[in-house]
């Protein structure tokens, strides 16, 4: 059977795990390692489909299960077309299960064997979504690769409860890819649990391997522990996932995240970061987070980051963003986001050609001294 | 000595009063009559300055005065290059006067024979701005045209009351002409006061015509009286204004009182309301306007306006941009507000074909008839 998502290896950095690909998608070809915005409720904040392509460079973005289903709901954006369609953006698209934001909703959810109940928060609803659910969503908005159900559990799990609910996430992954059927129109990746626990990762990354899903994510890091716990559970998890699928991390979008990941292997990764401190007046630059309401810049008549090739960089000053962050305007919003979003499709470029050159190691101590990174950071 | 903005009269419509021209300025030519967007705060609401080019059309937007002297300030503007520089837009600005929104403040200000002491509604802090201020900030900016400062009576006011406050704004706009010199670069145009009082309306045009302005607008109508009054005083006013000089009605922008300004022989127009209904989910079409939230658009993918050439209508369905408008996006406020405003200037560009072919009379017929309004209204 013709898979609908298949990865392509091309190089792999003599220096590091780090592996430079394409990911190829029935909406086009995915350079990786690949930063994937996020396009929650059928939109990347604040962007047009046009700029994302443009401005932002992006070959694929995620869209959010969860906010899907509650709104507009997966059946009227079936009626207009898939998701693609419904919000005019013809190349790739992943989305999510709906698990990690039913898991994030605490009281107003219920785990059982079956899946999850839970209560909108828009209107206090009753909902019910498990494996199948997700799935009938995800096939519904028609996005390239969708992500088995699954629990993520918080930092920190205790052992006990973060292998019963690794086990149930095997189980649904199970039950997911019975569900799932058409593999040729969208690929369904497996999501590799186990919270902070090794040999729970190992089993994970085995029981799942053993299903032969097209691709694999690591869940379950990155939601808020330390930074060399991160560091040294993905660079255990990433090398237990097969070479020849793709490799995503999800909810990584730091600098420094990003860097690591590639540099332990990973081809893809996504978060919300650029767009909302954008949202909230910052910005990420060669030199590290600037606050553009800083009464600093008030005159300030430079870009945004004079390294920057981005229509915000070439075309706006600081004092001009400051005051647009000031006075509320949306522009100022707008201008952000395609800046912050521009540079980490930008860092990722860089990374792929670090990659070709056996060379990200260098370009990481190199990045981190100039953002302002301590270099102990990734000493683990 | 050159002006800087000069009149160019190509056609009047037999069978009204209607003027096709074109506006010279430093920052290119404006076809009459035009429609001008309003950009606040150094920008038109949710737009970047390339859009207003090449989606709306636009040739001409305005600045506020007020908002722009209390942030980000003249001086920073000045020091940034000017308004244009400073907001990346290089076609023609028009700055107000500062008077209209200094006098809206109510019990905040204080109005004196030398100007208006008002307190910021930002921070409290004590202001004052008469004549030679607004001209002094209008100067910084660096507008195309500046206009005099007024008083903008509200409705209803008493004939006393209007009466001093016409005569002062007549002493004020000498002081203005006084102040600004440099009429190679910046032209100031005078506004006729007057209120809803024909023989004041009479008295304030001919005194400023005494001073010989490149540019008279009327202000001081449409501030909250019925339609009949608005047709009256406009119709009375406008033939009062010199032939050879542009004619603009201050603060109107819903299209039945775009047509009735061409009609009478207005050339320029601006209002915020295109994008200000964009920001609360209504949009302009040809039939009418259209509330987007309303549940009868939940499928309905088809696009806002069907006789409509603008990206949002090109690209997006109405059950699309109402999906982000009840979940809050300001992708939603983008496609509105790039339609509303294509809308109107679309509709002044059909102005200025009828007035070529001496049809625009006949022109408002159909159009109040397809939009919805009654062909009475414009009867007075």
């Amino acid at each position: 059977m013709k898979q609908a998502v298949t990865y392509e290896l091309l190089h792999v950095d003599k220096n590091s795990g780090a592996r430079r690909g394409i990911v190829h998608t029935p909406h086009g070809d995915i350079q990786t390692p690949v930063f994937m915005p996020v396009g929650t409720q059928a939109t990347v904040k604040a962007m047009t489909p046009e700029e994302l392509k443009s401005d932002v460079k992006a070959e694929i973005i995620l869209g959010n299960t969860y906010h899907l289903f509650l709104r507009p709901g997966h059946k009227l954006i079936k009626e207009a077309g898939g998701l693609h369609k419904f919000m005019n953006w013809d190349r790739a698209i992943l989305t999510d299960s709906g698990g990690f934001q039913v898991f994030s909703l605490g009281k107003l959810r219920k785990i059982t064997e079956e899946g999850v109940e839970f209560r909108s928060y828009l209107d206090g609803s009753k909902n019910f979504m498990g494996p199948e659910e997700s799935m009938e969503v995800q096939e519904s908005l028609g996005s390239d690769i969708m992500m088995a159900f699954d629990e993520c559990c918080p930092y920190p799990s205790d052992y006990e409860y973060t292998k019963k609910s690794m086990e149930r996430t095997t189980r649904w992954a199970k039950r997911c890819k019975d569900y799932h059927k058409d593999e040729e129109k969208q690929s369904l990746f497996g999501i590799i649990q186990g919270g902070f626990y090794k040999d729970l990762r190992e089993i994970s990354a085995n029981d799942l391997k053993g299903m032969d899903f097209p691709g694999y994510a690591i869940g379950g890091i990155s939601v808020g522990e330390p930074k060399s716990e991160f560091l040294e559970m993905l660079r255990f998890t990433t090398p237990l996932m097969p070479e020849n699928k793709p490799r995503y991390l999800m909810g990584v979008g730091s600098p420094d995240y990003l860097i690591e990941a590639a540099l332990s292997g990973i081809d893809m990764c996504d978060c919300v970061l650029p767009t909302r401190i954008a949202r909230h007046g910052t910005a990420l630059t060669s030199r590290g987070k600037l606050v553009v309401r800083n009464a600093a810049f008030e005159n300030d008549f430079g870009p945004l980051d004079d390294e920057c090739d981005c229509y915000t960089c070439k075309n706006y000053t600081r004092a001009y963003i400051r005051h647009l962050v000031n006075t509320k305007e949306i522009l100022g919003i707008r201008l952000l986001s395609i800046h912050n979003l521009r540079f980490l499709t930008k860092l990722m470029e860089n990374i792929r050609i670090e990659i070709e050159r056996d060379n990200l190691k260098n370009f990481r101590d190199e990045f981190y001294d100039k953002f302002g990174y301590t270099k102990d950071e990734y000493k683990i």
